[in-house]
Parts: structure tokens; sequence; C-alpha cells
């Protein structure tokens, strides 16, 4: 891994469409060099270069005609990077690019690594630090919601100026302590101090718990089915899979490795792990087999429940069951599912029990029959109640790990504050935790000083050309 | 397949940049309602679209924000296609790619099918049907020879003013020979008719076999690595490729299924295949490998026979391994290797001995160690002088399997024409026979009519988006 802040101030080049063959491809160079490298390789009718206009001519290459080509000319500081850019709009075909690439690196660019045109409008000022982040999460985004997260934060800059108004409010506050400490005379007023901690506090909490939605957003829910043996865990997954087949055709990069199932409501993933029923065994592969639950239910969002509604007969049978897996469903989002109604007598069981009580806490029960599809719209149903709703999709979100841990350290030394502002401890200490969590936000927005590991952390993660 | 002559006027889309995630996509509009489409997604600082610049603004859709993006404007008739045409610089996200596609399709335009773009160019006459063959060859080249040919062909349509040429002269010459049938007084001369028909035979003759350079520049030259057991064969292909490894690693799209080396010489590509030897056996196995081996030799350029050149000592040794062979080796260059020179008193021998003489030619005997890496060169040498030289390459080439079989058939007419008219065969006949070479020069510059099979053949082989 290279060191972006010992990346020199040269022109560099790249490839900036995605890899491979195809109609289109283009090449960027940007830096100083840039015009003098476009004018030694360019041939145009009147071999000028204008600025924010389509340029058409040719590369060449001693006597060799390269390409016929489409130039954009970027003038420094109006570009993308802040310095001269150019984009050679060039054939598709791998031979060219590679070609092109060469001869501009004759003339005196270099490749340039991952992510480091987008470095250079961060270091031009041409984005913030967050904005440069939410460049790589708009390409990668790979569904309707993260991409709105992303997009918004990259135009908008949404996230930088929440997060300058909570960097006020705390430097307001820090002001005020300060002049207290500096005057001894002026009288603090207490409740006004008081009241902006609280409120930087609640603006904190609120984003901490965007973390949560967003990575829901991203990653999808994870829903884990367990239950009896045979009480029909396939044949549910199959079912809920298979009525929603054409939906998870339409989503572009949904399959994943480990997981066996995904269906998608209101642009929410949801992954299905089918698992063996969890059970007493001196097998040793039986035993890997329910570790291997035992996992997925630990990462897993929601678990459905499935078991045989004839159980339900006999009631102390179904919580003896539980029982065993109370631990697994505690903090957990559970749903019970009553499988086979359509094998026994429905009508009364279905009266009789509507909920189970498990560790204290009521739990509806579902009534359906997988294998003659009665219910499954109960399942969805009960799956879209559980999402994050509209009003806080629209609010600011925190969808990066990097700034979810700032976030709780600024939290920790806030919630110090208001202990010990609560305690009459001295208003010198106090101070002291202000100012930090003042430096550990700025280490999110960048705004004064980012230190070496976290350009490099936020950089290397870019493609190359980006 | 769907037909290209059944293909409405309507306007299409595609993304025309390689397909994947990168910093940058394009996608492209073409068509009558490419401005009306932009205009109801494409939001700009004073929402116009100015041609032959760059535009920058936001995609949207409804109240989303899909990307912030570069729209450039290609007024008709001065575009690619001959009509109007918008390509959209968008971040190179999946989702967003799909997203602008969809937007775009749902505004009124239809998802383009491969290269409809190129073909439309060519409806449209902004291209002939030749450089609408050479795009394609321009993005699928894969090293410097077959590039140059493609280039060429596409940027100033060389193939096609040459053919013209020889239209012209074809013409000329009908002309002559109607004027006489319609006016029986008009003497004919017959020197100058002769002239003529064997000029266009000469010239047709070598663009048939520039045919046969072009098809090595494409696709390399073969060679067959044959000889008895233990003769050294597979150390030889290592050593002759290992030297040429950092060659080898900078050409893209070299590795092969059924190739098992590969060296690049004067930006020509050798492709070794390492065989077992031939021999009587009675074994199933040994058998197929032996079948394999005669496979691999029928479709090879260059036969390296490979044997210890201590066989030399017992000159009528070697020739009775040969013997068995000579029917593999007839109409093919060989390279006799006299292997293992290091081992044994390796000058006299080579002094005694500088030629192999089979099926009355004479054949050079190179002398080597391949274990030493002695001599490695002269092969090289060998292989280089069978290249094409220069002033061949300078030439027009043919590189496409249609146009040679045109080229043929035309070349049987222009024959046949001659022997006929050297034996006073009606002139009305010979006229027939010199529409019909016409007609099928016509069929490879599709300049007057060109039917459908054709354009089916050439347009579905282009990526969509070209």
């Amino acid at each position: 891994m290279k060191d972006y802040f010992l990346l020199k101030n040269d022109t560099i080049t790249a490839i900036s469409s995605p890899l491979g063959i195809g109609a289109i491809s283009i090449i960027r160079i940007s830096g100083n060099k840039t015009l003098e490298i476009i004018n030694k390789i360019f041939i145009s009718k009147n071999n000028k270069i204008y600025n924010n206009k389509i340029n058409f001519g040719i590369i060449k290459y001693k006597n060799d005609i390269i390409d016929q080509v489409i130039v954009l000319f970027f003038k420094a500081p109006n570009s993308y990077t802040g310095e001269d850019i150019i984009e050679i709009n060039c054939h598709g075909s791998i031979y060219i690019q590679n070609k092109i690439i060469s001869i501009i690196i004759k003339y005196g660019a270099r490749l340039a690594i991952n992510g480091e045109f987008t470095y250079r409008a961060y270091i031009n000022k041409k984005i913030s630090l967050l904005q440069a982040e939410s460049v790589l999460d708009t390409i990668n985004s790979n569904n309707k919601l993260e991409h709105k997260q992303a997009i918004n934060n990259l135009i908008n800059n949404k996230l930088y100026y929440y997060l300058n108004k909570i960097e006020k409010i705390i430097i307001n506050l820090l002001s005020y302590i300060e002049i207290n400490l500096d005057f001894i005379e002026v009288e603090l007023d207490n409740n006004n101090i008081y009241k902006n901690i609280l409120l930087i506090k609640n603006k904190l909490k609120k984003l901490i718990n965007s973390f949560k939605i967003n990575n829901i957003i991203k990653k999808g829910v994870y829903i884990t089915i367990i239950g009896p043996v045979n009480s029909g865990k396939s044949t549910l997954m199959n079912r809920i899979i298979n009525e929603n087949k054409s939906i998870v055709s339409n989503i572009p990069g949904t399959t994943r490795d480990i997981v066996e199932g995904m269906i998608n409501i209101n642009n929410f993933n949801f992954y299905f792990y089918d698992t063996a029923g969890i059970r007493n065994t001196k097998s040793k592969i039986e035993k890997i087999g329910i570790k291997k639950t035992y996992n997925s239910i630990k990462n897993t969002n929601i678990i459905f429940f499935v078991f045989d509604y004839k159980l339900l007969n006999k009631k102390e049978k179904i919580y003896k069951i539980i029982k065993n897996k109370k631990k697994i469903i505690k903090n957990k989002t559970v749903l019970f599912i009553a499988n086979k109604i359509d094998k026994n007598n429905y009508n009364n069981l279905y009266k009789k029990y509507k909920y189970l009580k498990i560790n204290s806490r009521k739990y509806r029960i579902i009534y359906i029959s997988a294998k003659k599809k009665i219910g499954l719209n109960k399942i969805k149903r009960e799956l879209k109640n559980m999402l994050p709703n509209k009003i806080l999709l629209n609010n600011y979100l925190i969808n990066n790990v990097r700034h979810y841990k700032e976030l709780k350290i600024i939290y920790k030394y806030i919630k110090k504050v208001e202990i010990d502002y609560k305690n009459n401890i001295q208003l010198e200490l106090i101070s002291i935790d202000i100012k930090n969590s003042l430096q550990h936000l700025y280490k999110i927005t960048g705004k004064y000083y980012t230190n070496n590991n976290i350009l490099n952390n936020i950089f290397k993660n870019f493609c190359i050309g980006k």
C-alpha cells in the first residue's frame, strides 16, 4: 500500500471506465503536465484544445495512428481534481487503452494509484473528506436506498453540513465555558450549558442509531430459519423465495456466496438461511452443523421459529422445545410460525392461541401452510413492518464504519461532560473533554487535520481511475 | 438473432463503456427522441444542452437525484450515427448505470442491439460497410499490427478506396467491351483488354495473398515441436518461452486454452505446442495422444523437428526416423534442430552435415543445446526471417474472412474471363462474368446493395453500445 501523504503533485493517468473491452473507454490525465502531454499526442483540425468543449481528433505516437478519439478538457481550477484534467474517449480495445496509457506515461505522467484523482480533489479543497468517501459509496451502491444516501452526501455534502452544525454548538459551549475560565466574574447560565450538552448528545445519538439502519440498507436483513426437524423450514424458505423470483433476478449483485435465498421488500434485501435443527447430539458431524447454525444466528437480524402447528395441541410441548432455545432467541426479533395448517383442524387452535409467552415477552403466532401457500403474505407484512420508516430514512444517516466509530467516541466524551458537569467537576477538566470531542469530529470531516492512516484507509478502497 | 433489416428507426440506448464497476461509465442515446428524453431527465444551470460542449448537471427521475453527470451532445447529422446523439458520463456504479438506462427506456428509447449505433452510421452513410467492419476490428485488436490495419481502414477507409480503384478498372473494361457489343463497327484493342484483365487479376491476387499474412498477424504463428522421445523437445520449448517471459506478460489477451507457450517477435505472436513423440503403438491411450499430435500439426504453420544430434553420427538413422514422418512434413515449413550439442563432440558434425535432404528439398540443420542455452538465437533468427517483410505489411491487407471469400469468387470470375478471352469466347458471355465479378465486389464494399445475411453476420459480432 502506497502512502497518500508521500504522493507527489506530479501528473497522473489511469483508465477511468470499467476495465475490459467495450465500445468506448475513458482515459484520464490530471496535473501540471496534462496539456503538455496531450499536445504531444493529440492531433485535431487546428491543433487547439478548447476548454469545456468536445475536441475531435486522433491520438498519434511517432508515425503511428493509435486511435480516433474525443478529448475533453477541464481547465484548472474548475475541474474534478482542481488541476488541469484531460479525458480521452477512445475505442474500448485493450490494445488501444494500454497503448495510450503507456504513451502518456512515456511523456511524463505516472499511473495513478487507487482513488488518487479523488484524493487530489480533497487535497485541493474541491470536495470534503466526507464527499470523497461518498464518491466511493456512490460507485459501490447496489440498491436504491444505499445509492440515495451516497448521492445526497456527494452532491449536497449533507452529512458535512449536519456535522458542522453539531460542531458549532460544541464550539459555542466551549467558548462559553472558557470565557468563564478566563474571566471568573462572569456568571454561568447553568441551564443553558446543560441544555446544550443534551442537545449535542441527542444529535449524536440519532446519528449513531442511524448507522444500524444504514447497515440494513447496505447489507440487507438476515433471517435464520430454525425449528424442530420436519417442521417445513426448507419448504417455507423456498416458497418465500420462489414467489419473489422475478424481483430477485432484476437486482444486480445480489448473489452472495453463503446466502441461500434472497427477496426484496420495499428496496430492502432479505437474506434467508435455512438451518439444520438444533438438538443434543453425540455425532461429530452433526455438532459441526449445529455450531454453524449458532454462528448464523449470531449474525442474524431476525429468527423464524417454524414448528408443526399440531404441537399447539399440547402447548407445553412447544414451550419445552422453545425452552432449550431461549438463549438463542434472547435479544433477537423472532417470528413464531405455526406451519402445516392445511393438515389438521386449524380454526380452533387459531382462536385458542394467538400468542406465545417467552422470556416474559408476548410473541404473536403466525399460522401458515408453506406447502399450500397460505399465510405467506402475513410473513411478508411482518417483515415490512420491521423496516425503518420513511421519515427515518430521510434523515442524515451514517453509512460508514469509520464515521460510526468516531461518533461513538465523541458521544462518550460528551456523556462524560454531562456527568462531570452534573457532579460539579472542575470546568478546566470538562473543557478538555469537550476539546477532545471536537478533535474526533474533525477526524470525521477532515476539516483541519487528517492523519495519514485515515487517508490511507479511505482511499485504498477506491478503484484506480477515480 | 434479430434481423438488422427489420430494425426501426426509433431511439436506442446502451451502456457504451465496458460492463462492470468503474470510476466513469458512458451511456449513449441515439435517434429522434434523444433530445426530448435528455431534457426530461437532465438538469443543469440554465437547463440548456449545448452541441459539442461539455454540459454539467444531474440526472433526476421524479424527485430522486440519480447522479451528477457530464452530458455530451452531438447534433445530427454531425454525429457518429448521423442522428442526434447524447453521451452521459455517469459514475460507474452498476446501480446508477442500470437506473439511467431504465429511465431512458421509460421515456421512449429501447435497448440497442449489438452494433446498432455503427449499423446506423452505415445506414446513414456516415461510414462505409468496410469501415463498420473495421470498427469491430479496432475494438478487438490485440496487437500492434492488427491494430494498425484496423485503424487505417477505419480512419482512412483505405481498403474501400483500393477496391474502388479495382472497380473502376473493371467498369472501364466492361464499358469497352459493351460498346463493342452495341456498335460492332468499333474495333477492339485486344492488347488493352488483355492488359486490363491481367491488371485486375494481379491486384486481386495480391489482396487474396495478403489475407494469409493478416491471418498470421491476427492469429499468430503456430509451431508444433515433434521429434523422437528424449530429444529435449519440452526443454527447448521452456527455454524459448522463459527467455521471453517478460514480453509475454506485457501482452494482454495472449493466454489461449490449448496453447502451451507463446513468445512475441517483431509484434508477431508465436504459439508453441509440445507433443508426445509419434510412434507405432498398440496402447489405446497413446494412440489418442498421437492423434492429437497429428491434429496439432494439421493447423500448424511451422514444425520444429528436434532430435539428439548424436543421431547424425549415423546419418541413415536420422533419415530413417524422418522417413516415417515425411507425410507430416510435406508442405510445411520445418526447422530441423539438432539438440544436446553440449554433450558430445560438436565441431566435427557441424562441419560435416549442414543440411538434410528430404522430399528432394534441402533443410539446414540448426545446432543447439536447449539445456545450456546455446543456439536459441539462431532459432529466433530463423523465425524472424519467416515473417512477412515491412513493405508487404504497409500494403492493403485483407483481414476479414468475408472479404477473402468474396475476393476469391471475384478472382475466379476474372480468371474465367481471362481464359475465355484467350479462347475467343463470345464477348456477351464474357461480359456476364465481368458483371458477376462486379456484383461480388459490391458485396464487399456494400456500395449499392447489401443483403440481409451479410449485415446480420457483420453486426451480430459487435458489442452492445457500439
